[in-house]
């Protein structure tokens, strides 16, 4: 079996799990014997012509926001939101974002991506369905100004319902924006971020009208505002970040801010382009996501990691940037430290770490030859080369199915709430 | 059925094929039936929960160099033309070339691309075995100036073969670029062209690199130079076209160039972003190609259309820039025109036309909803989404797989002449 590792980057061998961890990375068939020997009724894959890697990590998505893929499309943003989107969101019900929310898992899951961190509401109906799914996951209870009172105490209610699962389902505290959360309940949601641990996750920096906006109000940028109110460290994961200037960048850098860029929905609603190489030269964790699926139009992980790279070249004039072996950390390793997880402990194949694992084929045409497997994967591969997930040592797709899961029931149920979300007035 | 049609949008309904060409397309179940009777012994498809749609059109590849997919990346395009691609290349033996082609028309026809423009060397020697996979081409002979006699014979004797075939395979004359080529054998090679009635295919302003060349050497830019030449005609091909001026863009328009714009390999290698939307709106016809494997890396024309439709949004700082079903045109009419097809012969679902028809298969969670069957199409479709393909009248794909074709024998020849190919001196 060949597998994309830590270091080094790639190695052909043997990996075995026990629980929910990786208890075996090794070259030697002795070590492989012997690991066999103490694990009685092992099941073993033989991946031969396969890859096994890291799964992958999307930071930033409102994956119930399949319901609205291709509801709108080629539209300018306020036309959009205003016209589109938000009349659309104010008729859903907590049923039907949980519906939207299964779909979006399942092609998450079914395109190797198995931990992801949401923003969005009725966050808190979906804790149950998300982790009977078996995907790792940070779910972020988004709120405005009208809302956030009645968020915060949904959160709290979150985190209990949260704990008493498998624990592969968190909550996080989402605040929309700088730009549409007062500095009060930015406040208030980070304080009561930390009264339990939680991330914070919030959009920055988006658009050139939130830049003029936060100027206008705060005389300053949504960086230097966040920042001032104490909401830049290490527990924070900031979606976007397409303006930032120098200092920006350096504050980002220096607060262990995560970033997650979103390529092909930054191109799409022609936000700008986020400065990536500039964030990772300065040290910024940088992060690469889906963004919701109404805005890119789908959940898949693969194309927005290349699109993050050939973006970069691009806007860069400079083919060298964002190399692949780079651009895969995002996704894998920096995304797991994103989560909170400590270095080695999500994201890598590494004994100890927790089995989070993709077996992607290789035997198909746009994935031959095998002169970099790397390369190959960054630039060539799909998430319909996705074989078999694993989530917390459990195996949650395999042959491209997910076990358990009616997917032509829920594309009915989808297409129903739909009738009626769109005849509502 | 529903079917991506031509005007209207999408119908559901019934399409029937006689011989090579589509005899119905339908809503009536009376007509429907009137076929049926009179077309005893028909296979019948139900693509009831699939998409029929016309297949993809490629008008810009070097297909062979799937042998050199993800061989070198990540470099400035001098250190990765003069240390990597040329000095391969000038070890591949042709049967070598016919390997690699034959991976990437496999590639091609499994992602639903039915036709294709190559442009390479050793064309001659693919004739037999691209036209024995079924699907439509227009084998580029290319040249530069030391080879450029030898090639003229060739493309003589490439003709005659050709013409001994299916009719689904021609053959172009592909001078590699104004900047490479002299302005005698551009002459020469438009001079053949014209003697058989063929196309003409070049790389066209591409890098700032070639600006400066031409500059220097002409005065002028190569668009200007190859109108000078009279190779700008509604019969020439003109890849890239990313660095035009206005009067550049009036030109190719006027004289019906095609531009085929090859976004990923733009970005990929920092060339710079063609200016698609004002192509379109100065009335030039515009496509969408993959360019070779080595600068992309794939032969994903799906990818191809909604980087180009993301790549004009970003660029031009307008989210209504370049919409789906425009974008869906460039990879269908479009290039079929660019083709030498007349209106309505190919690319377009309509009776009279050539069968070059794809089923995408729509039960699957990255493309449900079905709010608009185009933005799904375009912002969402994979090349493995395509489950069947026809071209000609002919089934070449069906249910993923080429009939006849033995994919695993073909992957370890290939790895059977890279060895061969990395280890010769």
């Amino acid at each position: 079996m060949r597998a994309v590792g830590d270091a080094p980057r790639t190695f052909t061998g043997w990996v075995g799990t026990e629980n929910n961890r990786i208890a075996l990375v090794t070259s030697s068939a002795q070590e492989a014997a012997a690991f066999r020997a103490s694990h009685p009724g092992l099941r073993e894959m033989d991946c031969r012509g396969k890859l096994l890697m890291p799964g992958l990590i999307n930071t930033h998505c409102h994956a119930a926001m399949t319901l609205q893929r291709s509801y709108a499309d080629d539209l300018s943003l306020m036309t959009w939101l205003n016209d589109y989107i938000w009349p659309f969101e104010a008729k859903q019900r907590p049923e039907e974002v949980v519906l939207g929310m299964t779909l979006g898992v399942a092609e998450m899951l079914l395109g190797g991506v198995t931990s992801f961190v949401d923003m969005y509401y009725y966050e808190n109906c979906c804790i149950g369905p998300v982790d009977a799914l078996g995907i790792r996951a940070m779910l972020g209870c988004s709120y405005f100004d009208s809302n956030a009172v009645e968020t915060f105490r949904l959160i709290e209610e979150a985190v209990e319902r949260a704990s008493a699962g498998s624990g592969r389902v968190r909550i996080a505290v989402a605040p929309h924006a700088p730009y549409t959360v007062s500095a009060e309940n930015l406040t208030r949601g980070k304080e009561l971020a930390d009264r339990y641990g939680l991330n914070l996750t919030t959009h920055i920096a988006e658009t050139q009208d939130e830049m003029r906006i936060v100027r206008e109000r705060y005389g300053c940028t949504p960086v230097e505002h966040l920042d001032r109110l104490g909401l830049l460290d290490d527990r924070c994961i900031g979606a976007h970040c397409v303006h930032v200037s120098d200092s920006d960048i350096a504050t980002l850098a220096a607060r262990g801010v995560t970033v997650s860029h979103n390529p092909q929905s930054n191109m799409k609603i022609a936000s700008g382009v986020a400065p990536i190489e500039r964030l990772r030269a300065a040290g910024a964790r940088v992060t690469v996501a889906t963004d919701g699926p109404c805005s890119n139009n789908d959940l898949d992980l693969f194309e927005e990691l290349r699109t993050a790279a050939f973006l970069q070249k691009s806007s860069t004039g400079d083919p060298t940037a964002l190399p692949a072996w780079e651009a895969l950390r995002l996704v894998t390793a920096n995304g797991a430290r994103a989560m909170g997880y400590a270095d080695g402990e999500l994201g890598v194949i590494r004994e100890g770490a927790l089995a989070d694992l993709i077996v992607v084929d290789l035997c198909k045409p746009h994935l031959q030859p095998v002169h970099d497997v790397v390369s190959n994967l960054v630039y060539c591969g799909k998430a319909s080369d996705v074989d078999t997930v694993m989530v917390d040592g459990r195996i949650v797709v395999e042959g491209r199915r997910i076990p358990g899961l009616d997917l032509a029931g829920l594309y009915d149920s989808v297409s129903r709430a739909l009738e009626r979300i769109t005849a509502a007035r």
